[in-house]
């Protein structure tokens, strides 16, 4: 079944005539729309995919599904017109993913006998759970992702900007396949490594320190993500034991993954780790997170998400502690749930390197 | 006067108590804060930024002009207890920058005595208008996509992939300082160049074809956008022709540009060039738009945009044609609004290039 024959089945389970779908990723899950401004109808019998005319050419070649209806003007605008026309009454629309003025917009010009209902993220629930093509894309982008470190590993030394090696990861990824990078990458050295999300700087990469590179590409728009913490120069006992704490944790997470688990059981393996070395309150993230075509997807590995994983759900495993003033050390990896545990996509090594 | 000031100055004309900002580039043009997560609640007296612990020593450091407050949990229910605990009553929100879920959980969690405002742009409206120090950022920016598309440019030959030199144009914007590409570059050959937005491919740019780069630094933040059109080979007289069209169309809307012109007015003067072409119809989109912080803002130069331009506006110029099954040309520059006129930052040449 198609995918948005999978959603149109849904439609009365939903209690709507008609979806709505403004988020631009669920719009290429459904209908393979790849271009940055479209709205996707989706009803029984006909679903339409509404974009302006710089995407006619490009929503004709790509669409499946659905059929291409290019507007002049506001899509909102469009949307309701069509709606009108079509007699629609039940008008579903992604809560989440819908800014409130577009949704005030589309109320106020829809008929009166039209009313609009917020449904809840069903098409990220769909996604949630990968099919075997698109695991085989995560794992191609997880495999350029690797390829682009390891390419680039050797520029890595004393004097060398963040910058540049951000720079060179990156194109890294290009020479090997990707689109781009699925997130700014971070190249963080020294204290800065205790940003989680530290930009990359102009300052040289000075000797005997941390760095922490977090990088992912997207190849035929589905992402990768990894992180990988090293030592320039030879690294102390405690950055030693630091290091090997929060391997400890990665792997205890990575260990609770499989079918079954909610995803803050795979948070509180890793918490449990670090609690123990007395790390708890260093590690201020969640333990990972969904990706796919977005980067990031539900589930959360986080306190208080109960969502069970599902045999196919991509997700990170990447547990972190950082100390303001001394650094950070994060390790990440992308994995797929089975049935029995998880398959570790990431093929780079988590040895701790010193470069 | 501080950004925030500013805002705090206009909250009596909103008729808000306090103001809460949620689009990211208008949190970071007011308060500095660059993180991926944060609201700002903007009040008099005291104005509070709320983020995650990821960003919790990058906030402390980067904001101005507000304090810092780290919140678990959702951001939106941190604003609402803090607006709850300082009894403002009339909470102004961003219509167009709150998504529909977020604005329902803040009227849920509010207490009863506070009612949520929706409020026009006006963060996006002061920021039409840069002032010197960011004109300066602009034009660092212009200049470094400058720079790499000169540095690629010997790489141009039949045979090359469109997306290796997507790669080494972004590469070549970094080694030149920019931070990241303002957006998916575009390099785009042959019959695909009719795609307003093609993505780069992975097949050989081959010989006698047209070619298009559109390409966009972001450096400091500030970006740049600038289009040019090639032929790899000796243009026909079909291609000069229309290349002619559309630099002539190009120049009559720069021509148009000053403070006090409408938006509509410069975009009629381009359509009003290929007009008489009898190539109206081949121009899909508007004539440009503002940008800044990001890559897109307001005006838009096209229909019905009957903004007044003001010296100070940062905005493209960039008309194009296209012909399905023929090709596409587009030729775009960044310019600055004057007093009489506009200043081209963009400094790379018109001429029509033959590779």
């Amino acid at each position: 079944m198609s995918a948005i024959g999978s959603l149109t089945g849904r439609l009365d389970e939903l209690k709507v005539d008609a979806f709505l779908i403004s988020a631009l990723p669920n719009i290429r899950y459904l209908s393979g729309f790849t271009g940055s401004n479209a709205l996707l109808l989706v009803a029984p019998g006909r679903s339409t995919l509404l974009t302006d005319p710089r995407y006619a050419i490009q929503a004709a070649q790509e669409t499946s599904g659905c059929v291409v209806k290019v507007a002049r003007g506001a899509l909102v605008s469009a949307a309701a017109q069509l709606i009108a026309r079509r007699g629609w009454k039940r008008i579903g629309f992604e809560r989440g993913r819908l800014m409130f003025d577009a949704w005030q917009r589309l109320k106020e010009t829809l008929p009166l006998s039209a009313s609009l209902r917020p449904v809840a993220p069903v098409v990220e629930s769909l996604r949630m759970v990968k099919t075997a093509e698109e695991i085989a894309l995560i794992r191609a982008s997880v495999l350029v992702n690797s390829l682009a470190l390891e390419a680039a590993l050797p520029r890595i030394r004393p004097g060398v900007r963040e910058s540049e090696l951000a720079a060179e990861l990156e194109y890294q990824m290009r020479r090997n396949g990707a689109e781009k990078a699925s997130f700014d990458t971070i190249v963080a050295s020294g204290e800065r490594t205790a940003l989680v999300h530290a930009q990359p700087g102009a300052e040289p990469i000075a000797a005997n320190q941390l760095l922490l590179i977090d990088m992912g590409a997207t190849r035929n728009g589905y992402v990768s993500d990894m992180t990988r913490s090293f030592f320039v120069g030879t690294p102390n006992r405690k950055v030693r034991k630091m290091y090997h704490s929060v391997l400890a944790a990665q792997l205890a997470a990575i260990n609770a993954v499989r079918e079954g688990a909610t995803a803050e059981q795979v948070d509180r393996a890793a918490r449990k780790v670090l609690r123990a070395e007395g790390l708890e309150k260093a590690f201020v993230h969640s333990t990972g997170h969904g990706l796919g075509l977005e980067i990031h997807e539900p589930p959360r590995l986080g306190r208080k998400d109960k969502t069970r994983l599902q045999a196919g759900m991509a997700i990170t495993i990447e547990p972190g502690v950082y100390l303001e003033g001394w650094g950070g050390i994060r390790i990440e990896d992308t994995v797929v749930v089975t049935a029995n545990g998880c398959e570790v996509l990431t093929p780079t090594t988590k040895e701790f390197i010193a470069l």
